[in-house]
């Protein structure tokens, strides 16, 4: 019972429409490789900068970008992430800009959207600056979408630095976790590969992490090298730092064979550690 | 304000004078080269066996390799992690073996012991199938050490698999981690680095694991490759498979500046995730 995977690095533009006319495009292509499951990077449709966050913004369901995801999907009949576009939201502190992956099924409808948990807010002497806080919200939950297959977590770029949620996502019934993510030239050569890969270790899932492909006429230089894991930390397929479109075959037995033969979830000592997570429902469209 | 800091991957053999004997050699020649905190291996004292762990355990303070490790540690004013030793206690269940590290400070004074809390039970199909829990106890105690410099969290081997352990000790203060640890040819080579140096990255603390050099005539074959890792997740000092010492001069000044920089710790959303960690006394002697 495996089934096809897609990432699409794709190159992000500073027009939303040539955007989503390369989304569409890239995502034709991985359906007809037989992709059944496909993700799109982290504001695939929107530069990662700050001033253009407020600029693209849209709001769920009729927003340009997430009526083309949920239109997509059905045509296709695909699981859709659409990496995160920057979502504007009433909410009760007054209207807010998210960073926001919509995730469909193959209907069209709406499985969950994730909201940007932990904002990238760094400073390093010589090296990358960046504050999303200055634009964004900060969303409120952890997010485990149900699909045919499994349970699947999702996250966003600087949410993978916290192993607490991670295991959170895989406490909830996760086998998988999707990270719409765009690593700088920075972080990227230090961290992107030994944390994705020992996420997938530590918790014993597939992990896919989908980054931009990289733009040095963009004022933010994406990582590339999107990865997708299994979960003995063995690298199934990997970008370069250009657009272009990785595959993986899943087979979730992997997940069972992983857990049973190494048991670390089972060995975890919670009679002297616990991770609570506050419960809350699943995010519903 | 920066220290040295050395990893004897020793030879272990059968005999356990002979392995004090090694260990005394080695941690006289670290001495010799300015090393004041000094880290032995998992089990220097003795096979990793099921079978030798009862024949080679002893207890504190009168065991033969705890009294060396004090003496030797006063001997030379250093502070000394005496990798672990099968340990003989006599516990609320009764007499039980543990695999348990003395730390010494220079002053000859036990600081901390800490009883690995997570058995390594492995059975990889095609692969090593291992089980302490057949012959030890489990440590109760989440292991954090006071010393001149900073706080030192005190972990063993298999601990080192599980991301809220490794946490645990950061939260009580750790910016070192240290872990005697003996991987094996199986997952070593799948683990060992992408794990060691994701711990540092993601609690941006030192990390230094200590592992016996490979025995081919052992039934178990460890799989060397010691390191000392930085806070950003830079290899310091890495070892072979062979009998060496790596050294490597600490300064925890980086530390902090990695935590001012990139301030995952306190970007962690403890409103949505929360580790409890069991309040307990510090280990004494």
């Amino acid at each position: 019972m495996s089934f096809k995977t897609a990432v699409c690095q794709m190159l992000v533009s500073h027009s939303k429409s040539d955007n989503i006319s390369k989304a569409k495009s890239m995502i034709e292509e991985a359906v007809s490789q037989g992709a059944e499951l496909i993700i799109m990077p982290e504001m695939f449709n929107c530069p990662y900068e700050n001033t253009s966050f407020p600029d693209f913004a849209e709001s769920y369901p009729d927003g340009e970008t997430v009526k083309f995801l949920a239109q997509t999907a059905k045509e296709n009949k695909i699981y859709l992430v659409g990496g995160s576009v920057p979502e504007s939201a009433e909410t009760e502190s007054g209207r807010q800009i998210f960073n926001t992956s919509f995730f469909f099924d193959p209907q069209g409808q709406l499985i969950v959207r994730h909201r940007k948990v932990h904002l990238f807010d760094i400073d390093i002497e010589g090296g990358i600056s960046f504050r999303e806080s200055d634009t964004l919200g900060r969303g409120d939950q952890i997010t485990v979408a149900g699909t045919k297959w499994c349970d699947i977590g999702l996250a966003i770029c600087y949410d993978m630095r916290f192993p607490e949620l991670m295991r959170a996502m895989v406490l909830k019934g996760a086998k998988m976790i999707l990270i719409p993510a765009a690593f700088n030239t920075t972080t990227g050569p230090a961290h992107w590969e030994i944390t994705l890969k020992t996420r997938a270790v530590d918790n014993q899932t597939f992990v896919i992490a989908a980054s931009p492909a990289r733009n040095l006429e963009a004022a933010y230089h994406a990582y590339g090298h999107s990865l997708i894991v299994d979960p003995w930390g063995e690298i199934l397929a990997e970008a370069g730092t250009g657009e272009e479109i990785i595959y993986a075959s899943i087979d979730l037995e992997l997940v069972d064979r992983v857990r049973r033969q190494l048991p670390l979830l089972r060995h975890r000592r919670t009679d002297l550690y616990r991770l609570e997570v506050n419960s809350q429902p699943m995010a519903q469209k």
